[in-house]
C-alpha cells in the first residue's frame, strides 16, 4: 500500500480514539456524520478517508465500530510495535510518560533520559531514567526508533543531532527550537506558545 | 483589519519565535529564504504572509529583524494582554506554567485550578492553584479569557461546559476527548498520541 498523506494518518488516529470512546459507551455502530460531528469535520471527509483504507459501512447501520478500529490499527500501527524514548524527564516528559502508561497502543515508552543526578536511575511510571550520556548505547540496545524531545530549548539542536547519529528515525519536538533533520528522519514539531498565541488572536476580537 | 487565516496566524507566531532566536544570536537582518529554511516552508510562503501584514524588506538586506518582531506583535497580540488559566495542575499543567514563566509574552497565566487538596492554595512557578469549585468566581474576578485544559479525559466535557458558562472565550484542549463549543468560543485541540502515532506510521516503513 502506498504511503497515506500526513493529514489522513492524523485523522485515522483521531477516528480510532473517538471510536474507542464510542465503544466504551456501548456504541457498536456509527455513521460517518456522527464521527464527523465529534471531530468537527465534514462527513464527506470521513467517508473519503475510510474508503481510502478500503473499508465501507452499510447504509442502514453505518460503520461497525470494532471492525473499523481493527482496520485502522492494521494500517497505522506497526505489527511488532515501536519503541519510544523520552529525552528530558521534567514536568512535560513525566506528563507524556504518565499519559502513555496503561494505554493500549503499539507504541511503548521504554526509556527516559536526563542529566539531573536526582532523576537518573529512578523509575517514572514504569520507565527507567538513564543518564543522557548513555543515549546512543540504550537506543541501539533497545532498538528504539522514536524520540520525544522535551529538553530546554538551548540543548535541543545538539541532542537532536545525537539522536540522529544514534539511529532514531522519528522525533517529536516539544521544544520551541525548530530542528533540521535529514530526509530519512521524520520530524513532528509542537510548540504550545504557538497554539496559545493563535487562540489569543482569535479570542481578542470576538 | 480583517481576521487573518488560522494557518497564517500560526506561522506569524512561529516567525516571531524564530526571529527572536535570530536576534538573540546577533542577527539584525534576515532574508525570507533563511526564515523559510528554519521553519521548513517555502520562501514564497514567508513573503506572502509578511506582505499580508503590510511589511516588506529590502532586496539587499532582507527583513529588519527587530521591526518585523514588532509588527507581528502588533498584529497578533492583544494590546492589554490576555489572561490565561490552567485547569488541572498535574505534570502537564505544571509544564505549561513553567514554560511560560519569565517568557516575554502578552499572555499571562494568572490562575491554576485543581481538585487535589495537596495542590490547592499552593503556588506553582508564581501561579496560585485554586480549588476547582471556585472556577467561575476567579475567572470572572480576574477577567480570564483563555483556559488550558489538562484534566483527566473523563472530566474534560463537564469542565469545558463550566468554563464556557463562566465566560471563557478560548480553550486549548490537551485531553484526548474532543470537545464541543459554541461558535463564539475558539477551540484548539492537541493530542500527543495522534502526533506520536503519525510519527510511528511514517517511521515504520522508512
Amino acid at each position: 500500500m502506498k504511503k497515506l498523506p500526513d493529514k489522513t494518518v492524523e485523522r485515522l488516529s483521531q477516528y480510532r480514539r473517538t471510536l474507542l470512546i464510542a465503544l466504551g459507551s456501548g456504541k457498536h455502530h456509527i455513521f460517518s456524520h456522527e464521527l464527523a460531528a465529534m471531530l468537527h469535520i465534514t462527513s464527506v471527509q470521513v467517508r473519503r478517508d475510510i474508503m481510502l483504507i478500503g473499508y465501507s459501512g452499510t447504509l442502514r447501520q453505518g460503520y461497525d465500530v470494532k471492525e473499523l478500529i481493527e482496520i485502522i490499527g492494521k494500517i497505522i500501527d506497526s505489527k511488532d510495535g515501536q519503541k519510544v524514548a523520552v529525552i528530558g524527564i521534567g514536568n512535560l516528559g513525566r506528563a507524556i510518560i504518565g499519559y502513555f502508561s496503561g494505554k493500549r497502543t503499539k507504541l511503548s515508552i521504554v526509556a527516559g533520559f536526563d542529566v539531573n543526578p536526582d532523576k537518573i536511575d529512578r523509575v517514572y511510571a514504569g520507565v527507567w531514567c538513564y543518564n543522557l550520556d548513555r543515549l546512543a548505547e540504550i537506543i541501539q540496545k533497545e532498538n528504539i526508533s522514536i524520540a520525544v524531545l522535551t529538553v530546554p530549548a538551548a540543548d535541543a539542536t545538539q541532542i537532536a543531532d545525537q539522536l540522529i547519529l544514534a539511529g532514531i528515525k522519528g522525533i517529536l519536538n516539544f521544544t520551541p527550537r525548530p530542528l533540521n533533520v535529514p530526509s530519512n528522519v521524520y520530524l513532528e514539531e509542537y510548540d504550545m506558545i504557538t497554539s496559545l498565541e493563535k487562540l489569543a488572536y482569535f479570542v481578542k476580537k470576538v
